[in-house]
């Protein structure tokens, strides 16, 4: 992307709110179920079946991101994508997204248009009809965007963790572990002296590039959420910080012990097994029942010893947890 | 409040993200409108009138707030107070909230404990019913808090920033200018080499004390926001940015100029109308009609040359802008 001359991109420390905000919402698309968009003290979205389902989840420079790695537009796009997925994994249509930015001064104009642009752009591919509605401009030394998505179930009742019953069949949509490779090759061979640097698509093997997609601009399968729910799914989640972990917590919830084979877990089963950040879906159906979109990983059981088997082992590994895992490399 | 010994009051960076969500859920009261609440991918709550208000706002540590002036208690009931506000504002009933915490790892336990003290109490006292129904919790080296609010119009309109005609009177609910002395008393008296320090309660003069509640644990009059809707308010909003900047925006929404008169805007008028952070409630009614809670202060007439006029004469005080005005305060 050719870079605009500075004079026409401005730091955001030299602008005031409101024209920053105007930057924003001249690219924000109308959602669907707007009743009342930006501009107010709220919003206002219709929740035609007199519920509202709504979940919040923020990417922090540093442990989540960084901007060496990421530009703008990915930045937003994955902020987008990783809510809408968790409003998918209630059974729920996506309906409104709220976005509250907390940006650093020295960043430029562009960089917010940008990432308007991302959230525009991943609305429209993976949830249509869902748009941002409002949010909150702040300034802080580390950027963070703390998104807030809504969504309806359109009558029917939300696919929680918890209603799994053996005989049920496991099934996910999505990818498992690409996240976790792309993440692997940004740490791997794309830092300097610890510090991230550039991606260099020269130096991109094959299969690493959409590797990075999953990673940076991921696209989970987010119309099949209400689709599993149509066809009856008993349970579901998002696969946020890898199968066996998330998998454990679905089968604790439910009471059930989850049995996986390995052979349906892909080229790199130890990797679909931890790596996180996919936001694959997981669900569990009648046997019988698989809608299009889902493959078979496996079944459910009464609740045994463990929560979790693969190929009749326990699994012993563990997913991501930002408290833990943060290696706090800069950048 | 006796500090309690370190071993009892782990690093958050020690703990896993599990532990520390127990510890902020297990004082979450429930809502009245919960349906699912947290624990899954996304909460579900009632959204009885077919539609939901939804307002975001963020307090970053620097620009919103600093910890040698606020204790966890304080900040998580000013970040529910100043979103219920907003929701207040569009005359609807706040049902939820959902709290998404980027916190450093060398915070205690402890802080995080009174925080969600702060938001549980905070709901209780200001907006009976409405409680945290989910959240997100992540790492970062600056504490930021990022609140989602959502209500229920009851079947209502909601009460936008558009609706005042000439004719209607103007009117408040709530304090002017108290939260704006109570920061200038924190800067003015309560910083050691530029850095801020603890108060000192005994260097406090007479009314300083409720002008630093004001600043740090501020009590809008959420319940009278759906009083004046049902009363039948023509335009209502929020007062954070200073009455002057807020009833201008106001104004414009509406294409009418707000005639204000000095002598209603209290003992310091000046500070009243630049002064922000209050969350006092604006709005515009039918002549004739005042609901309880609210005074009069000025009147609504076709739009003229200015937007905003004080005892006949033009304002020209502009109010808070966090990527203008914030001097980076340390601390």
């Amino acid at each position: 992307m050719p870079s605009r001359p500075e004079a026409d991109d401005p730091r955001l420390g030299d602008l005031s709110e409101g024209r920053i905000l105007h930057a924003i919402l001249s690219r924000t698309a109308r959602a669907t179920h707007t009743i009342l968009g930006p501009g107010d003290d709220a919003a206002v979205i219709a929740a035609p079946s007199g519920s509202v389902v709504a979940t919040t989840d923020t990417l922090v420079h540093g442990p989540d991101f960084r901007l060496a790695w990421t530009s703008g537009y990915d930045l937003g796009w994955k902020a987008a994508a990783v809510n809408l997925a968790d409003i998918a994994a209630m059974g729920a249509l996506p309906t409104a997204l709220l976005v509250a930015l907390a940006i650093p001064r020295d960043l430029r104009l562009s960089f917010v248009e940008r990432l308007a642009d991302g959230f525009r752009d991943a609305c429209a591919a993976l949830a249509p009809g869902c748009a941002v509605v409002g949010g909150d401009l702040t300034t802080s030394d580390v950027l963070t965007v703390a998104v807030t998505a809504l969504g309806d179930l359109e009558g029917r009742e939300a696919v929680t963790r918890s209603g799994a019953r053996p005989g049920d069949t496991v099934a996910v949509a999505g990818e498992l572990g690409h996240a976790a490779h792309g993440l692997a090759v940004l740490f791997d061979r794309f830092r300097e002296g610890g510090s991230p640097v550039p991606v260099d698509p020269a130096r991109l093997a094959s299969g690493e590039s959409a590797a990075l997609d999953a990673q940076l601009r991921p696209s989970p399968p987010i119309g099949l959420g209400r689709i599993a729910a149509i066809a009856g799914a008993t349970s579901m989640m998002d696969v946020s910080d890898g199968l066996a972990l998330d998998a454990g917590r679905l089968a604790s919830a439910s009471g059930v012990t989850i049995a996986l084979s390995r052979a349906a877990l892909g080229d790199d089963p130890n990797r679909a097994l931890v790596g996180g950040e996919d936001h694959a879906l997981l669900a569990t159906f009648p046997d019988g029942v698989l809608p299009p979109g889902f493959r078979i990983i496996g079944e459910v059981r009464p609740r045994g010893a463990d929560g979790i088997l693969c190929d009749e082992e326990p699994v012993d590994i563990l997913g991501w947890d930002p408290y833990r895992d943060w290696d706090s490399v800069s950048g």
